[in-house]
């Protein structure tokens, strides 16, 4: 069977170079093209020495071209800034090529919602309808489907799968959710500025982005469709001292009192057949190095009996999971793969 | 002046080496006592090889003796364990010594929640009421008069402080409070075990104790002297791959419609006379190597408009200002000193 | 074909607990077995969590025996501490199973130089001149044919790596080697005890080991093979705050003046065909991450006309190359199979 | 007494934000101008948020101007970079002020060597018979009288002090000596850029600067004065995933079989008077937590029979011995003072 070309835009952020990790021994697909107008000519070992000695290594860097692409690719990823991805899909798509975009441009339905957070006009808002948002576990039918991916968040990925069986089984007040995230400083790109540099976040945790997180009407929009009203969240990130993993500290209110162990078969019935969604043994808290480099989303579970509270701590890697392997794996869905192909790596603790 | 002579009970955890470290170069006191069955006859130098070449490094270990304390010490500082203090502190006491307990055997006026949550029997419950707290910014007058002070906990030092101002002004609900804390590792105590070996921690987060760590009562029953009434919290401790450092990120709900200004002012007059207490200028939030090795107490605000919620970001060195230090500033206090004398060292960045 | 059964002895330290990741996925072997006397009758997945719903974590922790052994294998790891392990070889191979033994007991081919530096009389010192030291790339016909492998240390690994091209091409005086290498802090091992635990370690640096570190021995071994006389080396570890990784900076003095492009041509041309070697191109230093979770062993060249010395700098990922990575990679050269396979992880940056 | 105005030129970088922590609470000297185009006009605290309420935080920013400096201060301290301070150093003490600049302007006595190190002309090299080397345990009386004090490098204080009782006692080789220096990230500087972001540094480890690292004349020069003959030495610097702290391990071949218990004396001997220098005790190894924030350099000694090498491991913090501490330890000389004064924190650990 011919392999799948696919194509990166954006080769200089830690998404698109955990794409280029995961995509190198991908069994059925072929990077073909690879895309940075500053790093164009060389190969993409000589940019990421990681790979020198890796299949992926060898693709000649080139400056972005919708013709080439259309040449050279079947799929592409977008791993370029908001308000780039949304000028460059509609140049792809025409030419009939399947589009996956790491930003934030196609995941609100509500173009207004776009515009207020990003404070950027929308100059592609007729592709918003048929654009889908790739959660796998719960939007399988519709990316297979599709022609456009909306890739999620980090931050919403695990907040949306920490809760989503507890909508599902009605089981908290969708008024009264906190939500207290923890993210490595991967997460922050890889742009060098002060507060980024090692001395200023090493040893170090802080706060950031508030009140008013960009993720935080993404998180609300899928929630609400999760709980089929609207949702209003507290969202804080924080910023910690490690490269990878994001730990989302979920505070709910329970409608009725219900114990651990009911939840928790709810729950595990919930993720059944979803390979990637562990929830942990009752007593058992996840940590962020246990999902290190994979798919899998880990969920514990704690009841405060003393406080009617459901306690969701929800664990993924930021950049596996929580960027390119989503990526890969709505790639493997868009292509009649399976979805986990490719996607099998054991966390690496 | 002759010097206060000081003696310590307890020197292998991190709360006794700290001690050691801001003893030192204390103008009016003289650490003349260090106590360890384990290293009795060594010099303290010896043990902990950063303070050879520092006055108190000179100091002979010996066992521990009340009649040994007696004739050295003014004042005794115990780095113990729950259960060992409140065997100590009477046999103290009543050789006519200050002592000043880091554990938490003192620290809640309800011996059976003490007993509860400790899983303990209370051996010397007779000295609870005379115990004081020892918060210096809440309780300095009792302080200043006590034989026994109960030297609070990381967690409730950082949270107590936090939360002030807001129960002070009645500016919010006292039964909708989360607290969601974060710790640096020598929290977690120097004895070792497979959780806080280095690889276990390092690039790794996760939250632990829950869903009732031992600190909750002691927060409780602060912040419900504070409110005039019953508090019942959620808490939640995490730990971070740091070696100092707690922030607390705290989410109340407000009473009433009022703007971040006007609470930014309230705060403000709350500690205006208090040099360790820094609320943050409106619009930047604490970090925790702002306060690193020192007394300070850094208060950020946070008013979400959407959620009508006031988020308070707390943050102190879980060591110095959640242990050793404060328990210095109380000593200070004890002994007619001036309450910084000895403890105004800047951060170390 | 039906797959390769294997076992592993010894699962509670990191270097099991790597090859339980390796393997996994590996796709022509199977975890059949893995020992633990303290954690028998436990899945594995429930003494490492991060391999929940991974195919290796359901294989049932048992109580090591050499019939069971027999019984569910075709090769057996042995990642136990010197002394048991030579034990554990003889009653394993007498059952006509393949041994790769993680510990130094089969490394040293003179038996009182081995109890000189273990300071252990060695029990099965019969077996020491069938024992094939197992590092692929310099003996691989040998390790096809072993019984017992030998599998190398982890800085010794680093270093013979760096320098054979060295001595192949006779650049280099034998006689003044200096070697400075830098650990991550899973090459300590995961018992816990004072100088491991996170504090200790974190925000510090250290040599350790001094001056007779146990890989020594190891080292002198197998350059004198390369030298084809007897080499001292002046060899020094430091522990890093890392997790993985080792970086070894070796001190070399050139026989004659030659020129870095010489040099890096020849170091070159020896691993033309090694896939896991990785010559830096001139000009370019490795860091540890760019190998982080891999085989690869990158090098870099350095020469300073000042002083007319190659230096020459080694990285390796400590857990994979340096111990079960480089195990799986004899395992599969015993068993018939391409030595790549399983093994073509691209690194985790 | 009234204290010593000090200003303090080149605020944003980590030594000049070290020397503001030290000065703060200096017993005799005042912080009165504090300087910075980008941020004229701020108070100090303002850009530092750790200087909140501490005495040197309330400074108002100002631009440079050497009248400004005449009219505020006794002494001036240069923390701007090579090139920058050449300029403003004759224009201050044509106005009769001290300078202490912390750059390496005026270290190195030979103009040519300068210029081929650094790439710059020399526009203020008569000067540089008259700059003084600020090592307070090497030229304490040069220092006392000189006007313009070049403040070594973090690097060749660590070495320099490791070595000068090996010379004194006449025990090593010079043209054989190999230094491989680690040190924390402060010391690359608080310029962003991609090698020193977080992700990019922690949990990695690599050597920098091959090789000719700019610190080698310097280093080279003092030895020379030590050796009283010219040295060559080889100098390899790697960075640490660690905030502070230079480890220095120093490879040195003994002129004669001498033993450790001979070493380690006459190395006490040395350093008897001078209260930072700590010889570690035989068979204990300096660790940089052991000098965290202070200005202790800690010496550890090895020597290895089998390869008659004496190896020497010096650590300093490289923010505050390495440079702010340091100038201000020079600023006490020359002001008249105990060197001493301000400088007796107790190590962080």
């Amino acid at each position: 069977m011919a392999k799948i070309n696919v194509g990166l835009v954006g080769i200089t952020g830690y998404a698109g170079m955990e794409l280029a990790r995961l995509v190198a021994y991908h069994p059925q697909m072929h990077l073909n093209m690879a895309c940075s107008r500053a790093e164009a000519g060389r190969k993409l070992s000589e940019y990421y020495p990681f790979l020198q000695g890796v299949p992926a290594g060898d693709v000649t860097i080139t400056s972005y071209s919708p013709e080439e692409a259309k040449d050279r690719c079947d799929l592409v990823f977008l791993a370029v800034p908001a308000g780039t991805a949304m000028r460059m899909a509609p140049e792809l798509l025409s030419r009939n090529l399947r589009v996956i975009d790491f930003s934030a441009d196609f995941r609100l339905k509500d173009q207004s919602v776009y515009e207020e957070w990003y404070n950027l006009p929308h100059t592609a808002s007729d592709l918003l309808p048929e654009a889908v948002y790739g959660l796998p576990e719960i939007y399988a039918d519709q990316i297979k489907a599709a022609k456009l991916i909306a890739n999620p968040g980090c931050y919403p990925t695990s907040i949306i799968l920490g809760l989503k069986a507890a909508f599902q089984h009605d089981l908290i007040q969708s008024s009264d959710i906190i939500i207290d995230s923890k993210s490595g400083a991967t997460g922050a790109g890889r742009k060098p500025n002060l507060p980024t540099i090692f001395s200023e976040v090493c040893d170090n945790f802080r706060a950031y982005g508030l009140p008013r997180h960009r993720h935080t009407p993404e998180i609300e929009q899928e929630l609400g469709f999760l709980a089929q009203k609207s949702v209003t969240v507290q969202f804080t990130p924080h910023l910690l001292p490690t490269n990878r993993g994001i730990l989302s500290t979920i505070y709910t209110k329970l409608k009725q009192d219900i114990d651990l162990e009911t939840i928790h078969k709810l729950f595990t019935a919930t993720w059944a057949n979803c390979p990637w969604i562990r929830i942990m043994p009752m007593g058992k808290l996840p940590e962020t190095r246990f999902v290190r480099g994979s798919m899998f989303c880990d969920i514990g579970l704690v009841v405060d009996k003393r406080t009617q509270r459901l306690i969701i701590i929800s664990t993924i890697d930021n950049l596996c999971r929580g960027a390119a392997g989503q990526a890969l794996a709505n790639a493997n869905l868009q292509m009649g793969l399976d979805v986990t192909t490719g996607l099998t790596q054991a966390p690496l603790l």
